[in-house]
């Protein structure tokens, strides 16, 4: 090797050491040992039948996670950010005209995704923490005619579950599709995408479905597909192109796949697992809500809770997140993570947080 | 639930069921143990110190692998498709001019990237199989004055390692960034990033480097960072925005990090331990050519061939791609599958097949 060259770092001399802690903020979870099993199977190909198999169940469970019959249904390969860009990349066109509700942070990415691909964006703004009304809805679409409108179903930044029922009704009434972000809330809040009118949905593997991240479920209604394979233009991303992945998820009805790109086979085997669990639960047992927000404390300074509680009981919960930054605490308790036991830990560890931790006279 | 609800999958009551299997295509490869275990530790935050710690180990591995100094070294959510578009898109403006080699398929997408985000391509094209020479880059270079340059160093679908000295001091002399995609090749073929002028460069964690797919290291050199931290517009993806992807990866010199997307932990942690491995082992064993391309055998059908070595030995070699479709079979083999008895096998299994597949009279 020559003067220059890099040589092999002290620290991968280090073996991996991986503490055990309650995930309890609004995600990632913890993700059951059952699922992690299943992440460590053996490699496959990304074009073997067996794997071909595994996505045709990953699509069924999302059919039935999202309560839908679209076969436009699939799991991207990336996190619910890479959902939200395929649901806008795909669905707009330069020019076109996007309305996103803004009340938290959601809505203001979805409003920069499509501003970068040089659609027309307007938002509707609620404080954080509040909602939009059917009538303000209605008056933006009927002012702004835009093609796609945005909203997130669990506002995850504020602890908002925005009702759903009729807005889909009106989109469809002035031509828009009606996208819906439920990352946070997904399996943990009822949501019924065919019945509520929804056209393009998605959620993220790492929160109430307790895998790891790195793969996002979404889907997409006949309405949707009708405008996205009708597009002038090629969507800017190909690895996101809906007719790619169309085809390397059978969806396209063609008899033969075309090579698009390397799933991640391991968090297909993790996410098919954490699916199973899905299916054979009883009815509504996991719909709790998915994400608490707490005020926070007067008086204390919130970094000094968390802090307690990471230090003391190893315990993860979160302060707010962009507009609630300092305003709240935020408490996930998903899927696995949803039981009795859980809730009565997080109480004990505020309450003996608010006695040890520090508190100005105010 | 009404009647037009989605019933759990009966596909999901049976286990996972995951055969062990031979990977000696062009990739994805056979995932050691070690980091198959190492992937399934349990999950911890993505904002946690100790993922800090873990992203910063692969940041040095990477380093180490790719030979460079860089700061902004990293390792992408996605695969090798999503770091050829995560270059493209932060380097490339619409308007500007591209030039892509395309001697196999990988030239061909990365063409298409280009395009869709409105950049001016020009490509020049040499046979599959053949490689370019510096007075053609040279003499491209000069007439299409692009901002970037694309070459494939291991073109798996035609079997080609393409020189790389030389070309890296071309490209500055004509005020161009040098890109580099070693997918197939990296760690399997000597390549220096720093001493042979690339700007950026990236690979896949599931190629040699024996990881599963789903992350995708990257690199980009201070000339690069310059170009891309000076666009007058916004790149059109928020997800692959090097300036989020240099704060959530410590790379900007920030003394804090701020959400950009959930990482995928697990992944994290079957990369980090893929690179230990290569950090501990001595000198230049991995480097051994990684896809060795062969002539289809005339009169026989490839498929056949294929499909018998998979029937009989439980292994995967694979046909052409793109190109070499029907052409040729492409044997992977890599890291940790390439050992002499794995050769002696893929050779037993080659000739077992021309012993017993149908042969035309020819």
């Amino acid at each position: 090797m020559s003067s220059t060259a890099v040589a092999p770092p002290a620290c991968l001399r280090r073996p991996l050491v991986v503490p055990r802690r309650f995930m309890f903020g609004p995600g990632p979870s913890n993700v059951p040992p059952r699922i992690l099993e299943a992440g460590a199977n053996p490699i496959l190909g990304h074009m073997h039948p067996e794997i071909f198999e595994i996505m045709s169940d990953i699509k069924s469970g999302i059919q039935y996670l999202f309560q839908t019959k679209n076969s436009m249904t699939l799991a991207l390969t990336g996190t619910g950010h890479t959902a939200m860009e395929c649901a806008i990349f795909n669905a707009v066109e330069a020019g076109e005209s996007v309305l996103t509700a803004v009340n938290g942070i959601w809505g203001e990415r979805a409003a920069d995704m499509a501003e970068r691909i040089g659609a027309r964006v307007n938002t509707i703004v609620a404080p954080p923490g509040g909602c939009f009304s059917l009538e303000e809805i209605e008056k933006a679409l009927s002012k702004h005619r835009p093609v796609l409108f945005f909203l997130t179903h669990g506002e995850s930044s504020t602890g908002v579950l925005h009702p759903l029922d009729g807005i889909g009704d009106l989109c469809h009434k002035y031509n828009c599709l009606f996208l819906v972000d439920s990352v946070a809330s997904m399996g943990g809040a009822p949501l019924c995408m065919d019945k509520q009118g929804i056209d393009i949905l998605y959620t993220g593997s790492q929160k109430v479905l307790n895998a790891p991240p790195g793969t996002a479920p979404i889907s997409f209604s006949d309405r949707a597909c009708q405008k996205i394979f009708n597009r002038k233009t090629k969507p800017v991303s190909f690895f996101l192109d809906l007719s790619w992945l169309a085809n390397y998820w059978g969806c396209d009805g063609k008899p033969s796949r075309v090579y698009h790109h390397t799933g991640p086979i391991s968090a297909f085997y993790s996410l098919r697992e954490s699916l199973c669990i899905l299916a054979e639960e009883v009815g509504d047992s996991a719909r709790l809500p998915t994400v608490t927000t707490i005020v926070a404390p007067p008086g204390y300074d919130w970094k000094e809770i968390t802090a307690y509680i990471m230090k003391t009981y190893n315990l993860e919960i979160s302060g707010g997140l962009g507009p609630s930054v300092g305003l709240v605490l935020r408490v996930g308790l998903m899927g696995c993570n949803s039981s009795k036991a859980n809730v009565d830990m997080v109480l004990t560890a505020l309450k003996n947080a608010l006695k040890h931790c520090h508190k100005s006279r105010v």
